[in-house]
């Protein structure tokens, strides 16, 4: 059985629920994977790290290394301490702090959770600790002792024994920007610039045009690597705005996606998010159209019950050149989670079939 | 060759310089390694993690997994990073921070050292990470994750590879109060209490008695059991007040010490530090008759230069019932380290003898 070797590209959650999928199709399918990360994230514990170190927002990066991690004890109990969180805790009170749940489920305080929680930005809780992940300062400390984030990270995934490779899109952090219509409900229908990933992911108004800062940072050249010798890309799930276009922003990482002879798949959300409420299933594949018009899809997958009517979703499939495959892919308590066993069982046939 | 069983006491570099001297008893003889560590600092990033967290000042229990790290690559790395410490770094400046040297060199910026550098306590430097070693983070989160220091270490140690075990003395962290003669030059010979380890360390005056706050913490039930299992106890080298005598004043530490059929050795430091000023070699070893009076010891490992006149040691070490051994075991460029090489070769016809 030729390995599959697949390009998984976004951040955060999505990002997360795409890897345990990938993972989950071993032993019929043998997967080498490689995550390809956002590296835009401005808020949250990322957020101050980033302001105040200056390196790549590790938040991001963590959620993909912990996904990736050993099934072995020792490297779950690793994971676990990627993902513990120190607590705002008063003065002497020992044995505090938190551990993030599974990635795939709930808040991120990494990004926009953080602020929701109070222990965001340079408000943190009693002492600098509070609200980092423990896994943040790691990868904050691997990259400034080693002096780049490739190596920081093949550092970081021998320390969880992971069973894939995490990479940034870029070595340098990135600004994300969007115009957004009705942004700012007294001004009404105005468009205003929205600044920050932060900011752009818990806007309520419409994003009508997004960008990153600098337009064109140099991408990763290990992920170009990696995208030039993949069998499949998949794109999404995630937050469409803050970690699935990011990517087709990068002039060369958008080049190498255009070039490749992988196939691409996108795999489509369950459920729209703050900031692409008004955004319908389709218009998801419209705006990959509108930020990468060269961009070819092989196949849309998506959950016939987020769907809804399939004609329209169809029609923006085909206008990528792709073909839309529905199956039942969230978890079955009704949220609009992925599950990995299914979004996986979903995987294998498609990753399987040859051209 | 059946293994020898040695567990070592102490703190900081004086504890590395013991632990790096074990390792190099291999090959010639197969050392199982535990070390126990003093858990009574309140300087530096340990003094401000213990204040702001709750748990075990982590510095020196970093110091001694270091100490005792694998040589795999990949561990060296480990433990590069556990070394790193976090730099006060103005705003948006990438890749800065430290690595400490070798434990076994130089200052010790987890207790005084940080004061000097001017990263010490609550005035830390631009953010809340600025003096932090990258280790003590991993186990303060450990700890708190884990519930249990012993967990954490053992966790941490799986970590690093390490070639023994690092036990810390207590459970609960402790204080360290001295009766000082002559510590406020101000105010003449006068005796001042002097509260803290830190300042315990940086002390002139000369130290009259010891104590630790609570006066009889519980020893960590798997250091009782190392020592009752042991087939040799070493003390020292390093900080006396602060290192080495602790051990002694925890009473069920000190009941295991005295009650264990192991032997017992005692490697004398190369030069007075502060808080020893004024101490002569053979007051050290009265010192650890006067806080543990049923202390008997069987060998004293020093250096013919750092004895100097070695009649009074003779007689010091014979009032505990020990032999005196004069071995070369600093490093050759002057300076009062111990040469964990020169060290280890003098070990290992001691601990190799059969009673």
């Amino acid at each position: 059985m030729t390995a599959r070797r697949v390009v998984a590209f976004g951040g955060g959650h999505g990002l997360s629920a795409s890897l345990r999928a990938l993972r989950h199709c071993a032993p019929e399918l043998d997967v080498e994977i490689t995550a390809v990360v956002t590296v835009g994230d401005d808020g949250g514990s990322s957020g101050r790290l980033r302001a105040e170190r200056g390196g790549l927002p590790p938040g991001d990066l963590r959620q993909a290394l912990v996904a990736l991690a050993g099934d072995h004890p020792a490297t779950r109990r690793s994971a676990g301490l990627f993902q513990h969180r120190f607590a705002a805790v008063p003065v002497g009170v020992p044995g505090s702090g938190t551990t993030d749940p599974d990635p795939a489920v709930g808040d991120d305080p990494d990004r926009h959770g953080a602020a929701r929680r109070g222990t965001d930005g340079a408000s943190a809780g009693t002492d600098g600790l509070a609200g980092h992940a423990v896994g943040n300062l790691v990868l904050c400390g691997l990259m400034e002792l080693l002096g780049d984030p490739v190596a920081a990270l093949e550092h970081a995934g021998a320390m969880l024994g992971t069973v894939g490779r995490v990479l940034p899109m870029s070595r340098q952090p990135v600004g994300i920007e969007a115009r957004v219509r009705g942004a700012d409900p007294a001004a009404g229908d105005e468009v205003h610039t929205v600044r920050g990933q932060h900011q752009v992911a818990v806007t309520t108004g419409r994003v009508e045009s997004l960008r990153l800062t600098p337009a064109a940072p140099a991408a990763c050249a290990e992920a170009i690597e990696a995208i030039m010798a993949a069998d499949w890309l998949i794109f999404g799930p995630g937050s469409w705005y803050t970690s699935v276009l990011p990517h087709l922003l990068v002039p060369q990482l958008a080049d190498a996606i255009v070039s490749t002879s992988a196939r691409r798949l996108v795999t489509l959300n369950l459920a729209a998010e703050k900031e692409t409420l008004g955004l319908s299933v389709a218009d998801h594949l419209a705006a990959l159209r509108q930020y990468l018009p060269e961009l070819k899809v092989d196949l849309v997958l998506a959950d016939a019950k987020a769907v809804g009517d399939p004609e329209p979703v169809e029609r923006a499939a085909e206008s990528l050149g792709a073909r839309l495959v529905l199956a039942p892919v969230a978890v079955s308590d009704g949220t609009p989670r992925h599950d990995p066993a299914a979004l996986g069982a979903a995987l294998v046939p498609v990753l399987r079939a040859d051209r």
